[in-house]
């Protein structure tokens, strides 16, 4: 049926490849009907449905396809070519590429967070065992996200390297005109990184990524794909599709396990309000790959496809001990729970990360949960959206406002985040109360850090002493405790000003956890001293 | 006697409170005389001598009393109101009351000492034990000097809070505009905060506070009073009461533990010059209040009321270990002693604060040491006192000149406090000095906490071997010296340049008792390992 | 011979002294050979050989040298003055000299590196033992390089002060117009410092001091001198003629242990390339005193007089642990090896500095080894020398140009110091380059620190619970292993930049060894529980 041979889009843009995109004509615009995407309908009803009516209805299909007469000859061999390239995208939306590839210098790179000035100065004691204590940086603008990924040393043993040295560090463009493969691990280095965590940083396999990663004939990667090839395989950070649809500019989520999660409980997840969400799920090759279409924009879950606690890598199972591999879907996660909540969640899902090098406890590293973080905060719940802050309006050269795609952060630009909705403050005002909270909750971090550091080493003491491996037991569990509610806070990016009041009582909760595992350990020392006869 | 009717001036202020306050009239300026003084005199005779002939001579009795009929029909049982809210004072003195009130955004808010970039890195384990482990923020400014001290997380349980969030923490005003009671414990917070430390951070109490604190029925509150009653019942930041006499403008000390201080050395103390000091004891109601008054300023005697060494806590004595509460007058003292004396000081005085969680040793809490740190310094021999540098002359709106009331920090304002008497110098050079003498004894500072935490560590270590108790009672002396010379100077708030000579000598007596304890730890540890016939 | 009485020049310079300098007469400069130099040239062959031709050849002897007559009647016992003053060299070279003297602001004063915030946060545990715990502060300009040497607190015993006080931080000069000696020792000092040292931070005793610092009648100090009788006769930091030869301006090199370590191995220095230096020695007085002679500058060599690692202390020697005293030659050394080469280097040279106070291990405490860091870097490789970056020329105020001798930090001069070869940069792209690199390996320099952390509390766990000597032999040889790799980097001044793949590497096997030695004494711990029955 679909094998007709006309093909005139198609023949629009035979040579399309990402170095020749075809041009946006204005006939292509005045003649919506016209060009083709009848028959495309045919089969692509989703797409009609998105399409039709929308701000891109003036656009043939051709403008992101191309060998579409070889697919409509042969539709069940012959894929059509889709790009997905932001340039194309940039064509009409200048000013949001533009500021998402514009290198913001503010944010310093390669800034290791285990250091004293850092975010977790006590990260390599506490981390002990942990990927993560070979290189753990402070996060850079998105135009690097897959850059940055790949070059760091806990991915794939630091074999990919900047192409020509040390200037590449601000180099944006495609992945590997900034980096090489030196095929050569270095030392001090990690063999982390796996496919799905790749599908945060890129839209680059959107079409060649089953649902939640599972194998597939249809799929080129899955789950347990080799590494290092689909790393060589993407070429560009995440694209514009991640958030906006290209058929028809919804708004909209393509994240796997987001939408997983967020199927699961529809009535209760973090975003709901009123008991739903505005998110409508439309599948595509029965299944094969699934998105969530909003009617209006909530950021909130735009950004929460990345900005969330997530596993990505393999594990262990607290209840047997038992290995969890890239088969598992538990290695493409999202809980959607904040660190009050994760240690339980991790729990019922029968799912750690790693053993702590030192006391043997079952731990969790956390990603980035900013989402979670602000479910529930003042400002969330005054209706706030994460692109109010950190994605401004603003006036571009053309005099025009846009939203800024470069994702700033609000204390370099208080007037733009901030004084929109508190107009009677000053950014000298907002500023200090920025940084009060900061100030604070870093405080806190560092109380947590200290107590941490105190049971591990008291841990070691005690085990050295001879103490039972059952009070041991009692003190790994306060270990595991204490860790989910403190590590958290140095993986999400606000230091707690997302939601003071949760960074507060976690952090709390996790030095009480600390203290209640060294008293333990004190009380069982002392009387291994006294058994000692002395 | 005192019962005659004649009340022009109370009936004046009538309805005298803190929102109507009386206006001072030309014909009030006018007539001094007329005012109905006399019939207050006739009582108040120590007031008419600081009263008549001064600056504020022409100011009727109503200007800050009210209910002056009422109490001189029944003296006994009526007292009169008296208004010592500032903004009574700011109606002429509008530049010092404007700069104080003034919020200086160069001093960050809720910035935790206990942390690397703090003044107190080793903090939380050097002061285990301690209160202020759970909160220890650097200090702010005079306005925010109640607020600060009842929501930090040591003061009862963190019960107090911005009454509309962090947005709070930059607002000035009546204490419970800006703070709410929520009447909760928080987790990880201590419950310390005490009637006499809010002698220093208010002038609210002034007549309701019999000298040094002691019970009696005239008083309202006293060193043993119930702190959360009393702080609810302070409003204002201390007032300009504080250090200016409001019947005669006389400059003058009220602080209790400090008259005492002095009156018990009036030869010797860190203030006299010359085998004295200027300052002249007026005693009010039979010695219930007394006040120091002097002729000349001498600030170093006015900031000394807070900016001192002091114990307004309980605690125990070394003597016996038996508990020093509240009815003890202990807990309302001022050493007036320097970090080379206060050790010696504090074991005669029989007092401690509290024992460290780790070692066991008696150890000491400074508040902020400012005053003896200063006396016998280079600037204190030149002559100079503290608000030559620290409330430097400027002009305001009006061109004439006033004295800083913000209490500003040299280092950020080099020009104003520094250049006056180094005129041939440059604010970059002084400013560089400055810093150099803050970079060598914060060097020191930390070379103290590291070998405290090699103490304590190396006690914990000898204890757990079984080293004797005699051995350990000898090292938990080290500890109480090095602990004292050390934790003052991250009380003190100059980093050492009030004094680097002083510092040095402190800093460097700390390492060395440090050493001194851990060779003692590590030579018994030696000989216990040979014991074990290894 | 020379006894003749034409003394014309001597006489012209009579009373020739640092107060009086001699002008520089048009006349004298138009009649080179008129001078009387001819006399001196009978015997001063290198000299002629030097000036004639030079640029300097039109300056008759007496410019700089007095005394002359009196030598020449008696040239054994009568030595001519020299002068080696900086400001005679100024009266011509006024901006070089100008920029030299100038302080710069920008580099802090007696900023210690032993504090979280500095270069070397964990020295006074990892360097423990050594006298560089007592201050080690961060470098400052080369106008402070004889003052910041004698009064750090590790510089015999902290007696030399600065004369006025603090005030004295940023004085320049004469060295005792800047300190005064106080005779005292300080508590918290080291006795450390010693003559050779000082050959490094002044020109003064280049004509005093033979060949290596041995002692020989003609010299006035030697290795073994008393260092605070040197000291006291220093007057000037280093000066001009340390770099350019006043006979002739040839760029030159006059430390010795230099020039022994390039003569040693002409062919494979780090200077050479295809297989040589430019460098032609020279000897004066029969090998008393040597220099190196450049046809065209070769900054890196200039600087690596100094910016080297070198030792200058006594020591021991690995084979036997007999000390090695200052009448050894390897108390005046440039090994000019980087810092993987290093340990071998010592091993061979059988020499080390001291012991870890804790493990005993033999260590090693670096300089400033720039030279080292930067051979073979991708800068060295492209032909950069160290004045391009460190020295740009500038426009000064009289509209030439000149190289500035204040010897800037490129960070804060991009401008000058970077965007000459890289013009199509900017100064915020190439800053952001450089910090880049430096918080990358800063981050490896605070693991590399806490790995021997782990490794030096390991040790002593393992030492208390009677780990076998055996055992505790091969974790101090892994403690000699890491902390070569790191300590460099604490000591070598650009935070990687100079070299970012060989600090990389470096810290990188630090880590390693620290991991590897914490291995062997767990695993000898594990046995020794069980051996208790446990």
């Amino acid at each position: 049926m679909r094998k007709n041979t006309l093909a005139c889009a198609a023949a629009v843009i035979g040579t399309l490849a990402l170095l020749s995109l075809p041009v946006l004509t204005t006939a292509a615009k005045a003649k919506p009907a016209n060009d083709g995407r009848a028959q495309c309908y045919e089969c692509h009803e989703e797409v009609k449905a998105l399409k039709e009516g929308s701000r891109h209805a003036s656009l043939s299909c051709a403008t992101c396809h191309g060998k579409m007469d070889e697919h409509m000859n042969d539709p069940e061999s012959s894929r059509p070519v889709t790009v997905i390239d932001q340039a194309l995208c940039a064509r009409c939306h200048k000013q949001q590429y533009g500021s998402f590839v514009t290198v913001n210098y503010e944010a310093h790179a390669r800034r290791e967070k285990g250091i004293p000035t850092g975010r977790s100065p006590m990260q390599d004691k506490l981390l002990a065992g942990h990927g993560f204590t070979f290189e753990h940086a402070e996060p850079r603008g998105h135009a690097f996200m897959v850059t940055d990924q790949f070059i760091v040393d806990r991915f794939q043993g630091g074999r990919f390297q900047y192409r020509d040295g040390w200037k590449g560090v601000d180099r944006t463009g495609k992945t590997w005109d900034v980096l090489t493969d030196t095929g050569r691990k270095l030392p001090e280095t990690a063999m982390a990184g796996n496919p799905t965590c790749i599908q945060c940083k890129s839209s680059d396999h959107i079409l060649r990524w089953k649902f939640l990663g599972d194998r597939d004939p249809k799929a080129k990667w899955d789950r347990g794909s080799d590494v290092v090839a689909i790393a060589k395989d993407t070429n560009n950070p995440m694209g514009c599709i991640h958030c906006h649809d290209p058929h028809g500019t919804q708004p909209r989520v393509v994240r796997d396990a987001l939408i997983q999660a967020i199927e699961k409980e529809p009535a209760t997840n973090i975003f709901a309000r009123n008991g739903r969400t505005d998110l409508r799920m439309i599948s595509f090759r029965d299944g094969f790959r699934k998105i969530g279409v909003m009617e209006k924009v909530d950021s909130r879950m735009m950004c929460a496809q990345c900005h969330v606690e997530y596993n990505c890598n393999a594990g262990n199972q607290w209840s047997d001990g038992a290995k969890v591999g890239f088969d598992d879907r538990r290695t493409n996660h999202f809980p959607l729970r904040n660190s009050l909540q994760l240690l339980k969640h991790y729990r019922e899902l029968d799912f750690y990360d790693f053993k702590h090098a030192i006391t043997g406890a079952r731990l969790v590293k956390f990603q980035h949960p900013e989402a979670e973080t602000y479910a529930g905060s003042v400002h969330d719940r005054a209706g706030v959206q994460c692109h109010q802050c950190h994605m401004p309006q603003q006036k571009g050269k053309n005099g025009k406002s846009f939203s800024n795609h470069g994702v700033i952060r609000p204390k370099n630009h208080v007037r733009e985040s901030c004084l929109g909705c508190h107009p009677d403050s000053t950014v000298e005002r907002k500023l200090y109360q920025i940084e009060a909270v900061r100030n604070y909750i870093s405080g806190k971090m560092r109380k947590s850090e200290y107590w941490l550091g105190q049971l591990i080493d008291s841990y070691v003491a005690a085990q050295r002493m001879g103490v039972t491996e059952s009070v041991l037991a009692q003190a790994r569990e306060k270990h595991e405790e204490a860790h989910v509610l403190w590590e958290y806070w140095t993986a999400e990016n606000s230091d707690g000003f997302h939601n003071p009041d949760l960074a507060r009582e976690s952090l709390a909760g996790s030095i009480a956890a600390s203290k209640a595992g060294v008293r333990i350990l004190n009380d069982a020392m002392q009387v291994a001293r006294k058994g000692d006869g002395k």
